[in-house]
């Protein structure tokens, strides 16, 4: 990797760290500096605008989301085993990518949701595509026999959505200690009822 | 009603529309006092700091809130109907208090959860008494026999909020033309789940 790529990375993951706690509209270029002890003028000739560093930090969050994530649940074996890696290892992600004030496409969602532009169609995209994979992942699992054959995999993704939403609600705005239990029941309940019913 | 009190009302209630759109970080008083045509020391006049206009936008809401979902809830027959209700009423809540951009409390959420303060300890308060408030209402459904007796209240609003949630995210951000399909579907299975098995 040449020098300039790497300085590139290092200031887009010191971006989505901060991102992650002080939410995309509290990052500025300014206090980007300021944390990497680099010149504003030093970051604008990397990224232009806080547009195009936005844009930059969703890919390079989804890169990392890809390899956390994405990558090892496909590892494991199709079917319900998949589905629930996926599941597994989306509540752990801010964790894996550092994320200290969590998910950064969750505080994506809600500042962009009314602000057209770029960064908001390549967040629209990513969404689409992880709610996608599960999808497929379910559909796998359905041809593997594991889940019922009239299951919707769109309605399964949208559900266990909802409660990593949830979940991530509930352990960082509430600091509710039984979050991980009880998205973990919710999750169970999901997996049951997507069972293929037997006797 | 006296006038001062009209006008911090009238206040209070752009500000929640603003702040739907642009945020509670993108509100500013500046912003503020120009959408309403007073002086920004006029409005430092009402609530002298940001943070305290926060504050007092979110008990504003959560007045309104109980205006629009909670009294109304209540007011339908105990059990299965009104836990529907607050389900139903929830999701319009956006409308019936215009909040163009979306649920302010869900805006709030990602804002002001690593944000310690006032304005984070109310909006825990309210989300807590939000959650509380459906509990109860599926306590009685128990009671009435609508719901099986080992059900768990608080999962059972910790799913409901859920649905809710990816409800949003899916209709604002992602702009599915199946979202209130899906969030229906899934309240549907919940409610389903949660009913007395019978023979």
């Amino acid at each position: 990797m040449r020098k300039g790529e790497q300085t590139r990375e290092a200031i887009l993951e010191s971006a989505i760290r901060l991102a992650s706690r002080v939410g995309l509209d509290g990052l500025t270029i300014g206090s980007l500096a300021d944390e990497l002890g680099l010149s504003k003028s030093g970051l604008f000739a990397h990224f232009g605008s806080k547009e195009e560093l936005l844009v930059q930090m969703l890919e390079r969050a989804a890169e990392r989301f890809v390899e956390v994530v994405v990558k090892p649940a496909l590892a494991t074996p199709r079917g319900e085993p998949r589905v629930r890696a996926l599941f597994e290892l989306f509540l752990r992600w801010p964790e894996a990518v550092p994320q200290p004030g969590g998910c950064i496409f969750q505080a994506a969602t809600v500042e962009l949701d009314d602000r057209p532009g770029p960064a908001r169609d390549r967040l629209v995209r990513m969404r689409r595509d992880w709610l996608a994979v599960v999808a497929e992942a379910v559909r796998r699992a359905i041809a593997e026999g594991h889940f019922r054959s009239d299951l919707d995999p769109e309605q399964f993704a949208f559900e266990m959505d909802g409660i990593a939403l949830m979940w991530g609600h509930a352990s960082r705005l509430l600091r509710d200690a039984s979050a991980d239990a009880r998205a973990s029941r919710a999750f169970e309940a999901l997996l049951s009822a997507a069972r293929t019913r037997r006797g």
